[in-house]
């Protein structure tokens, strides 16, 4: 019988890392961002207060990696779905109607089930931040490149489809994210599952993704 | 010498009311919505707290109160300014090229100087709301309100421009509202004044209305 070796340093530390994360995770849709004690947070996951000051500067900083993970996990998702939608997309390129669009869109932007709660999150670190600028001073830049990202995807479905951009691809982003964000904020302030909402937003962004476009 | 009339028992309670609200406007603004004590309020204002309950029923109502009419004076707002431009736009019409347009938004939408502090205190309001959505039960038919009420005007203005929305003006608004609210977070969030945001904004927002407009 062979031990399995000790994981190494380096491991271990990501080990418990991501342990608190996990537990972060939970007890700020608990508790919300302001309410979560870092207390809560490292029992829950087993460790002490100094285990978690030894891995993360502040639960502002925590919370930060954890938007990060998140944001490379719907970019990621975006990215796949698109794959599976280009070859279809391709097909049927300059017959898309706004109706068929919609049906792709919502496949495509169907967020998951616990978007709300993350919706809900992202505004109150989004006010920690605007009160107090230096609690997040990568969030800026960081929402920056998520669109970014994103923007290649979309650029790629549109091609696909055989449409392009008539604004900027950065500045349709924008617009279409804050239809976007309007869906979840409308769905969190009636306290409902955001699936029901999204059929309407398939609807709208389509008809905008209409205006702001045009054949190849 | 002849005394004033005693004010009446209505006008006195508008009084109070009025009194209490302005040294709200104060407070929430030092101490955000959460965090400010009705005591606080009440003290500002030269009342106990007994006279702020029998005014409003918690700080969340009153905020509420505020906001309609901060929300009204915008609408008001709009709607003068909106008269100051038309004659000009009926002269241009059809000759309005983006960067003109641009310069006609800036003089439209540049919003007062206590934009970006109004903006955080509505980011915390929405998100109360969102926590516990009977905090703010009409918030949600409040904004479709006000945005109702803008779509008459931001129409009018168009019609003087020779120009009409290709999509239904309901949802031209939510667009190009995200598009507004996308400035005054980065403004809130780099901490400045949303003055200079807003020559950006004025580019933006003209380009977008181009794609969303046709000419009539």
């Amino acid at each position: 019988m062979t031990l399995a070796p000790d994981p190494t340093p380096s491991a271990r530390r990501q080990e418990t890392r991501t342990r608190l994360m996990d537990a972060a995770v939970e007890v700020f849709a608990e508790d919300g961002l302001q309410g979560a004690a870092v207390e809560t947070i490292s029992a829950r996951a087993g460790f002490t207060r100094g285990a978690f000051y030894s891995n993360f500067e502040s639960k502002e900083q925590l919370f930060l990696e954890l938007l990060t993970r998140e944001f490379e996990r719907r970019a990621a998702d975006l990215d796949e779905k698109a794959r599976m939608l280009e070859p279809t997309l391709r097909e049927r390129a300059g017959c898309v109607d706004p109706a068929e669009a919609a049906d792709y869109i919502v496949q495509f932007f169907t967020p998951s089930q616990d978007a709300t709660a993350w919706f809900v999150l992202e505004a109150e670190f989004l006010l920690l931040a605007m009160r107090d600028p230096s609690l997040a001073p990568g969030h800026h830049d960081f929402m920056d490149n998520f669109y970014a990202s994103i923007s290649g995807v979309v650029e790629r479905v549109l091609q696909a489809a055989g449409r392009r951009f008539v604004i900027p691809v950065e500045r349709a982003i924008l617009v279409l994210s804050g239809v976007y964000e309007h869906a979840l904020r409308t769905a969190a302030l009636a306290g409902t599952d955001p699936s029901g909402a999204f059929t309407e937003l398939g609807d709208r962004l389509a008809e905008l993704l209409f205006a702001l476009t045009e054949e190849e």
